[in-house]
């Protein structure tokens, strides 16, 4: 069996791909645009002839094709069959992980943000945990929740949409058509809106992060309700899942304790009978959806515990180059 | 081995037993008081001399003593070690379960309300589902949260407290020490708690429901807050927990429809990209605590598959005498 895997992280404007050796080493990763504008055909197409293209990288450096694939997508995926069911961003409804692959190699397929878990859970800031939440703060929000040692999507892959729970239930509306969802409060797209709506001028979640840093009024208040919308949802999480800790990832989670300590702070006040967890940063960054295709893609090659032996300093190298 | 095991729930203020074969027959029930007033070394031995009459019961009726004991109580468990350790209403800590039991059998320890869902999921409601919410609405609130086909505590056995997850986050101030939990508007004593307030009339939340069915004003809205309150919770474990059901019991479900339209309802208003699961009522009543312990004593004799064939009508017969 060849000694790597070609795995690649789809989001909804580009990709990230790699070739992964069974020791953990990078040995080469790619950008490339999603082209979900052509629309699902052209998504497809795009994936394939990039999973092409890094096995053709890996065979010219490596000597053989790769042991197998695996793939992260958004959205909805039933691991049974291995098919990406459904994803509002990119068009597409039930797309074969096969129609993925252009070689005759195992693939496996996994929900982007519970595959970006099944990585900060082997290889990150949840190694020696076996029941913890992966919450990526971004454009959006949902969580990975990990229960007893492995990514837990719910009866039918919905789960973790811990970004739409009601923290407000007479908020404000969300895009998704419910009312006073965390995402509308906390993502880092609506706390950049929340501010520029209020001071009248633009601003990136990262400078409302500076602004409140710098004792900006208005930025400080939005910085606050999010805060605030985060705590109800972790405590929530916290009271339903009990889990070990709560692992913060994403643009949001760059703010560091700015973001983390009044949160611990707020956390802790709305719970009274039991402790909080521990609040962790995630420690793989942008590459924790390409490391958990990786591992997806060992297993689909038949190696279930590849990741163990890898060095936990594999994953603080850059991965997209 | 003998073909029986000695099963006991232990609630609050009262305990229920009963004998139970290897093929789901309950051969002997009966019911004590948990004697917590005396404190936590009085209700171990009331716990204790409870099994131990049960034993003899099976003796004298079978001829031999209990192939196993299974006991479900309130607090916390630890599985690992089966020991009781914490429940405020009882007192005690760190009790090992073999304290509880005069003999020298194998004895497993459950939660109470996990226990319950343990027997909703095998020979109740949940029969055929690997992933649902077992929610008993009486005197408090808490849930069983029953993932991959096992109920799950997550990581200390705290898990499942959607009693006070903070529905309401500017709400009314709940008994815990925390704001705006889902039991200070939708338990059983809430119903009847918050209509007498406004009333000015004590009534329980059965007659809560009697009256709003007539048209009674406020004990309309005191059921509609309730409802209102369990519809933000249910909506959170649906986008968090993805079940393939919810599976409602304990006192305030006995309202039937009054209770389960009105929800669905809201529940399904609650949701805008996703549908609600199904509503279903428990079948197994206040012995599920009982049967739940069951089906633990016969997984301590070896048998872990004991419930696979027992009758569905099996918990239909009354199973407290």
């Amino acid at each position: 069996m060849s000694d790597y895997v070609v795995a690649v992280d789809v989001g909804g404007t580009s990709m990230k791909g790699g070739i992964v050796t069974g020791s953990g080493e990078i040995a080469a990763t790619g950008r490339r645009p999603t082209g979900a504008e052509g629309g699902p055909a052209g998504v497809v197409a795009a994936i394939r002839s990039f999973v092409g293209d890094l096995a053709d990288r890996g065979a010219a450096a490596l000597g053989t094709g790769p042991a197998a694939v695996g793939i992260a997508v958004p959205g909805l995926v039933d691991d049974a069959t291995a098919t990406a069911l459904y994803a509002a961003n990119l068009g597409w409804r039930d797309v074969p992980a096969t129609d993925l692959v252009p070689l005759d190699v195992p693939v496996l397929l996994g929900h982007d943000v519970r595959t970006g878990g099944l990585a900060e859970s082997v290889l990150g800031a949840g190694r020696e945990l076996s029941d913890f939440l992966f919450l990526p703060i971004g454009t959006g929000i949902a969580g990975a929740m990990i229960i007893g040692g492995a990514p837990y999507g719910g009866t039918s892959g919905w789960g973790g949409e811990i970004g739409h729970i009601p923290v407000f239930p007479d908020g404000e509306a969300c895009a998704c058509g419910q009312i006073g969802c965390l995402e509308t409060y906390a993502s880092a797209s609506a706390v950049g809106r929340r501010y520029s709506a209020r001071a009248g001028a633009s601003a990136t979640a990262e400078q409302v992060a500076a602004l409140t840093a710098d004792g900006d009024p208005v930025a400080a208040e939005v910085w606050e309700e999010a805060v605030e919308a985060l705590s109800l949802a972790l405590a929530t999480y916290t009271l339903l899942l009990d889990p070990s800790a709560i692992v913060l990832g994403g643009g949001l989670a760059e703010a560091g304790p700015l973001l983390s300590d009044p949160l611990a702070v707020r956390l802790a006040k709305r719970l009274a009978f039991r402790e909080a967890p521990p609040l962790r940063r995630a420690v793989l960054g942008v590459g924790a959806g390409m490391l958990g295709a990786a591992l997806l893609g060992w297993r689909a090659a038949g190696v279930p515990d590849a990741g163990a032996s890898w060095s936990p300093d594999v994953p603080r190298t850059p991965v997209v180059s």
